[in-house]
């Protein structure tokens, strides 16, 4: 089972449902296995800022922020480099232990990772099945195909564990998510790019 | 001279100086090139959100941020996938006619954007000489040399206008970005990387 403990402890965080507290728990692992990731030279993969419209500040009080909203997200959560290519992912998590509801993956996120494909970057989902404790890199092509073409109302975990890639846990990277993009995208495909 | 005159009217632009002001137009005639390259299906380039850290939400009230504050910047500006290439930049702009001042240029962005070369992706800086109507992409790698290496201040216009490439303007895109950027990075560099 994953350690995802070292949780976010804003006012935000505390106000906000379970279900989203292990959201946060598990973008953070990712978020400091990335953070490993950069501090060994490794690859530049951040977690984008949720974007904010700022109506009211406060400037008299060292430009606090008094009034505002969360804007509608048109990306996907996390992007960066690795090896000079361009990589975008987003995180999801279902507490299921057979499926990852479709309903889950927003119209804006698709819309995304397709441009990124198109436009030759690496895309895929992490998906934490926190039931079971485990996270599978799951290229978005196949993900976006399987949401567009089947009858079905989400993916089976049995399709995720075949298509996917398990990712192994560890204390330091929490995630070895560099592993899983090694082997789905460099390992094969990038010798066939150039 | 360019005309940004579409800038942004939230209550925060229209409270900061005529300084920002020029700046806000300056990145909203990058943003508008980068629309108009996204749907002509040329890349993916995309300005990043503030940080922000929000403290205090009213759930009673839509999820309105009634209080939080802006956050430490600790990337450049844009960032996105050209050709499956991870690039990133960063906007600067000076009234002065002679040269662009270094302490415009943050500890944080040098940083970033050294990771980012390192990592094998393809940074530069977007310089505009507001008096002169002028924009200029600059290689990262060369400007930070510059900082980091000379004994002077600033960097002199004649050396970014020799060594940079001067962006023609257009009604749409205001700004023909992706031209210098095929010019830089892609027509002669490219050739050598595969």
């Amino acid at each position: 089972m994953p350690n995802y403990s070292n949780k976010k402890t804003t006012h935000v965080t505390e106000k906000v449902s379970t279900a989203s507290n292990r959201g946060m728990n598990f973008e953070h692992a990712v978020t400091s296995s990335f953070d490993y990731y950069l501090n060994q030279k490794k690859c530049l993969i951040l977690k984008r800022p949720t974007p904010i419209h700022v109506v009211r500040v406060d400037y008299s009080n060292n430009a606090r922020i008094k009034d505002a909203y969360f804007e509608k997200q048109s990306t996907a959560d996390f992007n960066g480099v690795y090896q000079g290519k361009y990589i975008d992912f987003e995180c999801k998590e279902t507490k299921s232990k057979t499926s990852l509801p479709f309903h889950n993956i927003f119209k804006h996120q698709i819309k995304h990772l397709k441009n990124v494909i198109y436009f030759g970057g690496i895309a895929f989902f992490l998906i934490h099945f926190v039931t079971m404790g485990e996270v599978y890199l799951l290229d978005a092509e196949f993900l976006i195909n399987e949401i567009e073409t089947s009858n079905r109302k989400s993916i089976p975990y049995e399709t995720i564990k075949s298509k996917g890639i398990l990712i192994e846990q560890g204390f330091i990277p929490r995630l070895k998510i560099l592993d899983a993009i090694d082997k789905v995208y460099f390992d094969e495909k990038t010798k066939t790019h150039c």
